[in-house]
């Protein structure tokens, strides 16, 4: 099965996002590999706030997943499908925690686990998952680098 | 206009500086791409501190707009000259947050501001902006990566 | 003398990694590059804590080293032998930061070391040090992009 139709199985689908949003891009190619930038879950309303205290560690999960199906929006309109993916190289995942909140990887589960469900053996990456402060107060912020044919 | 020429428009003279800092370099270079180290405002005698609390956002743009002046110096001392430059791929902006300080875009976009104004279309970049610790508290902190010919 | 050979003469022994670790690898290749994951001290039994407060600066110097460690040993499990390597690109250090500790560079020098002491001038990599929140509360986390044969 392809990328895209597993994708569609899931039951998502990729609007095309205009790449250029300003001072920087939502994504970018030099040779085989394509950059995101760090996305979060923006469109999808959820919910902001520090992981660990206004924020589950399941409602950060979700908004790692739904942050990196936005990843994969920016990688798609950049090369125009998500069949051109050949590996998901790395995943550099953020979480915006709280005092105290170490858990950082049982978010960024949220990215990993898309990306495997979407690309199978393709979809296996190295991964960093750190806690910090996140723009506007998201619970996680995601970014990829992918090789593309 | 040459990259190069734009920057001594601006204002800005980039003088050599030595790769080796001991332990580390300023710039690596693999392939057709520059990796510089994170840097920060060094000898600029910007205030230190967190930004959202003895920062202002406008100093801490200052500081990522000065940070960047020194990303671009160790490019050009690895390669020459910034007319090497391809294009920008990737900016990482890390600021040096007080607790409930979340506008770290606007402090990172004195980077960005920065390489667009140097580099036009090729500046176009992608770009993560979170907010961190930084070593010996200053307000910002850039890192890139740049594709060179 | 071979890499091999130096890391041994350092005293230290890489016993085969399982690469697959779940939900993400050790570490990936693409093209010339092999991306390591943040790895911590992992199977060493370090202090966990906070660098500045339960963990001093020389605690989290060695938690660093250690990390890089499992860095080298997730390296070689996918290439075969750290011979293999032709420099080290990139080391990013993570360290787990109390409140007002903004020593980190002190810390990621423990990777920084180790990189030098067995690869020498192959070594001599560009690196970014920030504080965060670690995963586990381990003091400090590293990962690296090495170029490779």
């Amino acid at each position: 099965m392809s990328f895209e139709a597993k994708l569609e199985e899931l039951g998502h689908t990729l609007e095309p996002v205009e790449l250029d949003i300003g001072r920087f891009m939502h994504s970018v190619r030099t040779g085989s590999l394509v950059y995101t930038s760090g996305q979060v879950a923006w469109g999808f309303g959820v919910e902001k706030g520090k992981v660990g205290d206004d924020i589950t560690v399941e409602q950060g999960y979700e908004a790692a997943r739904l942050a990196t199906l936005n990843c994969l929006r920016a990688v798609k309109s950049l090369v125009g499908s998500l069949d051109q993916v050949v590996r998901v190289v790395r995943v550099t995942g953020f979480v915006n925690v709280a005092p105290g909140f170490t858990d950082t990887p049982a978010v960024i589960h949220g990215a990993s686990d898309l990306i495997l469900e979407v690309f199978g053996d393709a979809g296996r990456h190295a991964r960093t998952a750190v806690g910090v402060t996140l723009p506007s107060n998201y619970p996680a912020e995601v970014e990829l680098i992918v090789e593309v044919k």
